[in-house]
């Protein structure tokens, strides 16, 4: 845990008996998916009794501006940061955290990791966006999951079609291409796990995933 | 202007030909008030035709949802000032600067100084608050309005009766004697011009807040 040190920003203490993780990657790499399937397999496998699965951006109040916010184009890179800081927050304090001090396993879609990378992308300061979200402490165990940009945007562009959803501003091959890669730093820089999702199938990727969380899990059960 | 320097958080250069004005003070000071009267009276005994007044939190989607937030209690200081900033960016780029860049005078009731003084009373760290807002500028003029707390508190519940208004959380005694010390702090240190509405009708004040105004737009214009 971080020492406290408001003026430096860094990260207030706080312990919890529960265990935070979160599935992280580019858009289309399946942390929606991988996230639910995590989550049934913790409920129905490893009969685990207290699981709640989330998402950022969340949907709540803040988080369903962000998402009408996220359809737009033209506007400020700074304005998605703080909003997705005060989704991030409000998320947290009010379910998060809560559930974490009563012995959940809280499985997040996304965490701030998102943030750090997407908005860095955006061309704002990784280190404004860090104190935005200094308050708000890394998950206790982030799998990234990776595949190419060109699969990635495949995928979306597949849901998209059936589902009429209009792809978002992030989705494009310029923006995921360099991103992708950022994650891969970012992973690397913090000794995060990678798991491909590239040419597996979804089943594949998820046993994968299993492992390392069953791994982590009987460590925090010790 | 300052220097552009974004890994320090300065604010980055900016120019316009436009007068960008702003009323500050604590709730029930007068801002709405004053901010309105100067506005009608730039515009009709000035014949200045570029005015526009704004107020914070905004009208649009944002100022909308801090609305809603801010008749809750009990949740963290950090959502209202990542909203605030979140909206202040939104209308400073979509509106307040598109207008400056017009040869408008924008009036805002309130600007950034509301957060630094309001969220750093409620314990946040005042440098945090100046970097999530620090891409947007401070006003060419803000005049500040001074009266006490008793005052202050008299005139929102004398409003709150008439209008079936719920008190909002700020507007408390307790809360607005150390905050009022804030902003006669701050006034002192940056310079800023302090006008009391503690035992004078609108009409006094409005006339001391003309006269400054005035001062500074032939200024302006030279």
């Amino acid at each position: 845990m971080n020492k406290v040190s408001k003026n430096d920003f860094e990260f207030p203490s706080l312990s919890y008996p529960g265990f935070y993780i979160s599935i992280e990657g580019i858009d289309g790499s399946g942390t929606t998916t991988h996230a639910k399937l995590v989550t049934e397999w913790l409920k129905n496998t490893l009969n685990e009794s207290k699981v709640l699965l989330i998402q950022e951006p969340s949907n709540r109040e803040i988080g369903q501006l962000i998402r009408v916010f996220l359809k737009r184009t033209g506007h400020h890179a700074e304005i998605d940061a703080l909003l997705f800081a005060a989704d991030r927050t409000e998320q947290f304090y009010s379910i998060t955290l809560p559930h974490l001090m009563e012995n959940y396993i809280v499985v997040s879609d996304r965490c701030k990791i998102s943030s750090i990378l997407y908005q860095s992308q955006q061309s704002l300061p990784q280190r404004w966006i860090e104190i935005i979200n200094y308050h708000i402490p890394f998950p206790d165990l982030t799998i990234i999951l990776d595949c190419t940009a060109e699969t990635a945007l495949k995928r979306k562009v597949k849901m998209s079609n059936n589902d009429s959803i209009k792809l978002e501003k992030f989705e494009k091959i310029n923006f995921l291409k360099p991103l992708r890669q950022k994650y891969l730093d970012y992973a690397k820089k913090h000794g995060l796990p990678i798991i491909s999702t590239e040419n597996k199938t979804i089943e594949e990727s998820q046993k994968e995933i299993q492992h390392i969380v069953e791994e982590k899990i009987k460590k925090w059960k010790r």
